[in-house]
This record gives C-alpha cells, structure tokens and sequence, in this order.
C-alpha cells in the first residue's frame, strides 16, 4: 500500500485539473489519476468557442494549456485506471489496475462515456464504420457519405465538422427541434450538403465488415428508408459510469451522482464533479467551477481532520 | 421606452460576459450592462493564476480577452449605472441613470462592492492615503511605508504585490490564522520587507489632508501601538449591492441573493449569479459557470413564453 495523500482526484478533465490546481494553491498533497490523456471530453471536441476569455480554441489545444497549467505548479499525474473506489472510512481507497493508492478525500471527476443506440450490429461494427467522435474519426471520411444521430450541441458541431470532410451529410434526429443552439442550427442550414432527417430514429444497420447502410424510421408517418453511407456518427450523449464506486453512493433516476452545492456525496470527503454529477449544465466551465467548490471544500474537510 | 430585450445582463464581469455569451450564441436578443469597464471585480487584481488554461495572466489582460470575446459576437454593451430593478411582471423593467430598458428575463451579476471599516477618518481619508485596491493605487507609494488589514486572499495577494513597490509592508489580521491560501501565506513570509502584526485591529486613522498614522490594538493583550504609515490598504472582503432591486428578493443573512442550482431567484425570469448570490466560492471560473448555467435556464423560460 502507498502513502496517504491529502487528495486523490480521480479524472485529469478540466474539472479534476482545476480541483488539482486549487488543492496544490492551497497546499495539500495531491495526485491527479488519469486512464487516458489529460483534457477528458474536451480532447474529442473539434473547437471550443465558450470557454470565456478564449475566443475560439481546439479542444486538444484547450486541453494541452490546462495539463500545462498543471504542470507548472509540479502537481503529480498517476497514468492509470481506475477499478475501484472504496468511499467509506478515514482512509480512502483507489484501487487502480497498476496500484492501489489511498487519501484523505477523494474528488471523483470521471466525466461520462458516450452513449449507445443499442441496436443490432452497433457494437460488430465499432471501427467499421459506426462511430462516436467525429473529431476522432471524422478525417476517415472525406469525400464520402455519412450520417450523424442526435439533436444535441455535440452532434450539431460534429455535423457541422464533417460537413466540411464529407460529400453529404445526414442529420438524423429523433424529434421536430434540436435541443442544440440555434446558432449551430443556423450555421447548418447554411451548409448545402447536410440534409436534415427530423422525428427519425435509426432501425437497423446492414453491413458485416463494414457498414454499407442504415434503415431510418419516421416516428410519426412510421415510413421505413434504407440509407446507403459510408459511416455513422453516435452523438446521443454521454451517461455517468459510477460502477466503479464500491458502496452506496447516491445517484438520481438517470445514473448521475447527487452532491450538494459544495460537491460533496453521501459520503464524508468524497466529491463528485463535472458531468459525472447532477449538475445543471454539462459544459467546460461548469466543471472547472465544480472543481475549484470542490478542491475548496476538501481543504477545509482535511483542515478538520487533522486537528 | 424602448424595445423589449429578450434578455437583460446586469454587470459586465466574468460572469456577466459569460452569460452574454452563452445567450448571443443560444440566438438570444441579449444586451450587457455596465456601469464602469468590462472585467468587474478581475480588473482590481494583479495577477490571475488559477483561471484554468491560461496559467498566468494580468486581471486586466483577463478583462480585456473575455470583453474581445463578446465583442467576436457583437454582444451589445450599454454604458449606464442601473437605479433599479423591478422584477415582477412579465416585462421586467431595468431603470438606468440615463435610460429605461426592459426585458423578458433578467440576469444580475453586479458583484460586490468592497467592505469599510466604518471608523473615524476612513471615508475622508478615501485617495489621501485610504484605498480599497492596490492595483489601482499601489504604483503611488513606491519606496514608502503601506499597511494592508485583512487575512483572505485579496489582502494576501495585495501584500504581495505591495511588498514588490513600497519599502516597507504591514499586514494587519485580527486572527491568529489567515484565512487565505497557504501558497500565498507562504510567499509572503518570503519577503524581508513584510511585518505581520496578527490577532490586531485598526482602531485609529491620524491625519487630515493625508494619512499619517494609525494606531492598532491587540485584541488578546490589548496594548495599542501607533505607526507611521503613507498609506492604508482595506481588503477586507466584499458585500453585496442588491438595494437596486424594486421588490423582495430573498436574501441570506450576509445580504447574498438566494438562488436554487439554475441561479433563479425567488422571482420567474430574475436570475442571479457570481460574487452577489449565495455561491459557495467567490472566484472567477464559479461566476462564469454560473453565467453558463442562468443563461441556459433563461433560455429555456424564455422559449417557454413565446410558446
């Protein structure tokens, strides 16, 4: 077993760097662990035109200048996953697959994973043509034909992304309004070769090495289309992934993790942030707000301890 | 009167700019209101570190990129002091000292205003060696003697930046402890030209036409000492303005508006956010985030009335 550090920030996001940034500020011993590159959710976002201050900005980019932030005050990565959270007791534990690693409080900042259709030969296809980062993937697609699902901020701009690669560009979305905004609408129907598909779902797909075409469903004429295209880009959204928490944290009916307003779960010094929480809006800022609440909070939490 | 805006801001700090942003980009007819410069409350600060990605930058410099980055969005700006807020009623009417404006949702994000001391010759002493900001007013003591009272991060970070002009620093905290980060306290103990006088209080300002003295008690032995000084720096925090507003707005015991997590008030359509509502961190990524959040909620009301 490793030393006990102050802080253990599970997730290196913006909102677990933010919350490494204040704990380091405010002088606690902290380690930020993250499975997979700095940055979380922003690293497969094309362009970040809302993070106040930074007019326009590449996701990779955004992420690149906060892991340097970080680095610039010497707060520790650990590059590791994490299996599990023990969140009960004075000595937290995280149990990565490399190391398990204890604290004084932990801030839980794994964001959410994407979201699936969880229709027939979604997951076979994987890699074969179905998607869901066209930032990732977009690139592979020039020139040729494709189709997007969903009605969000994320599936707009992955829209508009690969409106500029591919010939045509299908936007199939489930009801009559995006719930993205309307400049992003706008700047869509601007594009000539996007066609929207409203009030439709995506039924089937065909291929079997390789996708060669989906059946869309009108939900109101119930009118079947087979669609032929080259790739299929899953934007329907992100979902909490809190199976890694071994107790009884609480969450609300759609998975994600309920804190009050100072971050904090059911448990003593255990945080949630970010998208992985019931936050009211899932963007950037957010979650380096949350992050700095938390980081705040937990200062205060080990203070009390250590007296 | 004049047209009616779908969206009043109140304030053109980090969170107001925020909140336009977010509103101008959803396709709202959103308008700022400020009173002085844009950038609020970060134009009084020297150095920002802990804005997430940019790891260093003048408050103003910070100032002027989020003001640039509503400006990319031909945000409008009105150059007015608000008189008045009434917000009840479907068209909310916001009174300037030159002009009327209404709006279907409003959001306030006028900050704070600095905290006296309310002792004798404080008010008369205000720019004859009584100041509130020593990034405004700290070039004018160069090689002179300063005191600063205060024991959060302000009061740190102005002592900092003091210790780097005058030739000699009090810092003044009624407490044993600070209540400021560590990595500040630390950097000041650093310094040969910083004295600490703590668990004391200014009970005396000496001087007419300039200050000339103060005289400062110990609040455990009692004794009181009487310095020399050229200049008196008071950051001890900040307060609430929210006399402006026509109504009864539901407040905390401090004077902070009350709001539920989507930074409503006790009012439909009247929002509020940063260092004037009852947040739990008074920095700059909470008031942005809040922005976010009001105007994505303002959104939503307001969509909800065009109906």
């Amino acid at each position: 077993m490793n030393k006990l550090y102050d802080l253990i920030v599970v997730g290196g996001g913006p909102g677990g760097i933010t919350a490494g940034i204040y704990a380091k500020r405010a002088g606690l011993d902290v380690v930020i662990i993250e499975r997979n590159v700095p940055g979380g959710a922003i690293t497969t976002t094309s362009e970040v035109e809302n993070y106040t201050g930074i007019t326009k900005i590449g996701g990779i980019e955004l992420a690149t200048k906060m892991f340097e932030h970080a680095s610039s005050l010497s707060i520790p990565f650990i590059w590791d996953e994490v299996k599990k959270i023990i969140p009960d007791g004075e000595e937290k534990v995280v149990e990565c697959y490399q190391e398990t690693y204890k604290a004084k409080a932990v801030i839980i900042a794994v964001g959410a994973s994407v979201r699936k259709l969880n229709i027939d030969k979604e997951r076979q296809l994987i890699g074969k043509g179905v998607s869901y980062c066209a930032t990732c993937d977009g690139s592979l697609y020039k020139d040729k034909i494709v189709a997007i699902v969903g009605g969000g901020n994320t599936a707009l701009e992955d829209c508009l992304y690969l409106s500029n690669i591919a010939k045509k560009v299908y936007l199939i979305h489930r009801r009559e309004e995006f719930r993205g905004q309307n400049i992003l609408v706008n700047q869509l129907k601007e594009k000539s070769n996007v066609q929207l598909i409203l009030n439709s779902v995506v039924s089937d797909i065909n291929g079997d090495n390789k996708i060669e075409s989906i059946v869309v469903e009108n939900k109101i004429t119930k009118v079947k289309q087979e669609i032929k295209i080259d790739g299929l880009f899953i934007c329907i959204g992100r979902g909490p992934d809190t199976e890694m928490i071994d107790g009884n944290i609480n969450i609300n009916s759609s998975g994600y993790i309920i804190t009050d307003e100072n971050m904090k779960t059911n448990y003593d010094g255990i945080y949630a942030i970010g998208d992985i929480r019931n936050s009211p809006l899932k963007q950037i800022l957010c979650a380096c707000s949350d992050g700095a609440i938390a980081s705040t909070k937990a200062f205060e939490y080990i203070k009390t301890k250590n007296k």
